[in-house]
């Protein structure tokens, strides 16, 4: 039995699959600061046109541009590994599938959605690409993406991680990316938080307010913003992955899955492997589909549903989502890709709907999953893959005592080789486990009633 | 055209190949300290015996065990691709193929060997491995192996590369190995030095010798040495790339390649590539077969042909080879890998013979060529890979001169995602070319003199 199947590029998906076409109850629309649903053209100065349609496309399927999947080819199809070596470890019944999708020059599944961003904007007319970034991963994935386009690429990245964690900031530079700082002196917005405040270590949300300050006010309007999860388009960028596994399962010889397993920060990876999977739930199919997410960041499995802006900056315009509200500070976790305060609205539609059954896990369970995984399957993954691979292991221990032959399918979302500091707090006992208190969820939540909710509140999920 | 030319694992080749099988004229035998040939029992504390029997065999093929393809399943076969994006981009009409050893776990070609040293030496009753490593790279691939084979590592990582470089140690930790900073306080051989040189940033010659003093001083006789490259048996279990690589051409409809390119340091990633297509050179075939190295480090291009000692503390047996002298100290090139003052004798004695056509560049040529794979073909090769990439442009651009369409085999013998730091000195124009001054060689290679030669002598290569 081949271990690896592997698709011919011949075989690649040449449609991304659209969840939103086939979801029980519509999304709720975004609304503005007015509380008026947002228009296309409202959103105009920040996305190119062709983005925002897809964004707000009822199409089931919509067409992969060749050149997209030109670039693609460079590592996909990705393969689909089946984990006997971890199996055999731990004597389950269970079958075990993931999508190995470490094999991108960055390193993640991101470069699935920035090649095609990237794609779009140029055919847009657009000639420059403003973003923010944390540690570097969608940094990094948006440069190489700009690189092979042939667009320019500004990355502006949280002051800490650019002084602590200096690797993936060279990176962004092989591939021709500007990254700087955040705060920086290039913005308003940067240059107003490094006078009250010289010495800030930066945020995600100050980032995100230069990014988009700097795709605006370009006077050529030539420069656009782009985002790495959370957002409808960005989502169905990320479907060619489940489409991928669903031909290699078949050629594997399995029907459906009984499990569908991803990490969910905004919730991008997840979605990619877990929605071509939901269409087939939603049409009776008895799937478990799992998105799985910090116990420092419960997003999911404790906050409330609600309108609330996608930033700490408040400057975007409000999603209906669980959210652990704009102005939560996650505890700090290894896994940076998972402390977003919200979730991607499509996401958090299905856990609403009974679709998603979403679990949370401590770091350190993680952290012990990651290293079974790396002396049995003999590879080492990201903090935030460790959590889908907790989850794959606790449902195959399940399976064993259930004496089931699950097939259990999991995404492998990135390798950690750049993100080794949690392995050595963790095998030296120094790795801390946060829970967040009721009070404090209470505390960042409670002003999320101020914001439109009557929409919410309609929809009875509340 | 499928741009990757993949195999199943039941493609898998089933033997390695053993160059000195088709050698012209036999290999000059290893001599111990009075200069006359190593006895394999004189190995047998350092090396286990099955694995002496393999550096000594004169078979032409080996079988390559099941559980050690069973192990490198988990990345191989590896794929083969051809650089679509990079032809296109130097306009060539060359075809360009490079075979991708940096999918597996440790990110480089070493675990082809790691794992069947490691292998052996459990099938001999071996309880430990020990070994030196200095940024890392073969630590971790030893590591790695160890792991997944339930042996003990123990690994002595050069002192200046323990402290600055925290990444692979945490690696090699993850996969359960004990790293420790060379020179240590648990052997003779570091106790001494450290009482003589306190603040010594460490080297590889110590570290060797510290590696060796733990394998031969076990009283329980379970623990054995284990090297990376230069020795006939670790080239043997690399040949395993080059045997995969002639499938794919055929499978991609290429006969054989008019040049096979590979950057050598101690030859193996090279000669893994290469001494299949060799063995085609010697029966008549017309291939142009390329190693390259840093004009830093200049062994094969500008080298005396000499016996000298594999390690600077001169405790191996004397191998008949291309060296600088084993006091030479390389220049702090970023290529780490290819920092050994001498070559594979297999490799030497290849370019003795007239088969290989060696070739020497400067970093910054090795970097330009390298930035250029990453805005084309996309991903971030090793330092050491980059002086492959440089070789494969230039004929590339030559096969455009000539107006050939050249078939061109490389191999992309790892990522470069754990040493960044070149690529940011090159960016910033900060990166230093050295040439070897013609004094500096003679200083390091006149002591050679007093060393056994009467072998090499009579070779009439010298």
């Amino acid at each position: 039995m081949e271990k690896k199947i592997l698709l011919k590029e011949s075989d690649i998906p040449r449609q991304w699959y659209n969840l939103a076409a086939d979801l029980p109850t519509p999304l709720l629309p975004p609304l503005g600061p007015d509380g008026k649903p947002v228009t296309p053209d409202m959103l105009a100065p920040v996305f190119p046109m062709n983005l925002i349609e897809q964004e707000v496309s009822a199409e089931r399927w919509i067409d992969i541009p060749e050149e997209v999947l030109n670039i693609l080819y460079r590592w996909r199809p990705a393969p689909l590994k089946r984990a006997v070596y971890l199996e055999k470890h731990l004597k389950t019944p269970a079958r075990i599938y993931y999508k190995d999708e470490s094999y991108s020059p960055p390193g993640s599944h991101k470069p699935n959605t920035s090649v095609a961003q990237a794609y779009y904007n140029r055919e847009f007319g657009i000639k420059k690409l403003t973003t923010e970034t944390g540690a570097g991963q969608w940094g990094s994935a948006l440069a190489f993406a700009c690189s092979l386009l042939g667009l320019e690429c500004k990355v502006f990245m949280v002051r800490i991680s650019f002084t602590q964690k200096p690797f993936r900031k060279i990176m962004m530079a092989v591939w021709g990316a500007n990254c700087v700082a955040s705060p920086s002196s290039e913005t308003n917005a940067g240059r107003k938080v490094l006078e009250e405040l010289p010495d800030t270590p930066g945020s995600l949300g100050i980032a995100i307010s230069e990014a988009i300050e700097e795709a605006v006010t370009d006077p050529s309007g030539k420069t656009r913003y782009s985002l790495g999860s959370v957002l409808n388009h960005v989502l169905l960028h990320q479907t060619i992955i489940g489409l991928e596994a669903k031909k290699q399962l078949e050629a594997a010889g399995e029907k459906l899955p009984d499990i569908v397993i991803g990490c969910a920060g905004g919730g991008s990876n997840f979605a990619g492997l877990a929605f071509p999977f939901t269409a087939d739930k939603i049409n009776g199919a008895d799937i478990k589909i799992m998105p799985v997410e910090p116990k420092a960041c419960p997003t999911m499995t404790r906050a409330p549903f609600h309108y609330d802006f996608g930033d700490t900056a408040c400057t975007t315009p409000l999603m209906a989502m669980h959210t652990l509200g704009h102005a939560f500070i996650p505890p700090p976790i290894h896994a940076g890709g998972l402390r977003y305060h919200g979730m991607a609205p499509l996401v958090c539609q299905c856990v609403n709907e009974g679709l998603f059954e979403p679990r949370a896990y401590h770091q350190n369970k993680c952290y012990e999953a990651a290293l079974t995984w790396a002396r049995t399957e003999g590879a080492i993954c990201a903090p935030e893959t460790s959590h889908a691979v907790a989850a794959a292991i606790e449902e195959a221990e399940t399976a064993k005592q259930e004496g089931k032959e699950k097939v259990i399918l999991f995404n492998y979302s990135g390798h950690g080789l750049m993100d080794l500091s949690g392995y050595d707090a963790y095998l030296s006992n120094q790795l801390t486990d946060y829970e967040l208190p009721d009070e404090e969820l209470q505390k960042y939540t409670k002003d999320l009633e101020n914001l439109p909710e009557a929409e919410v509140r309609k929809s009875g999920k509340w």
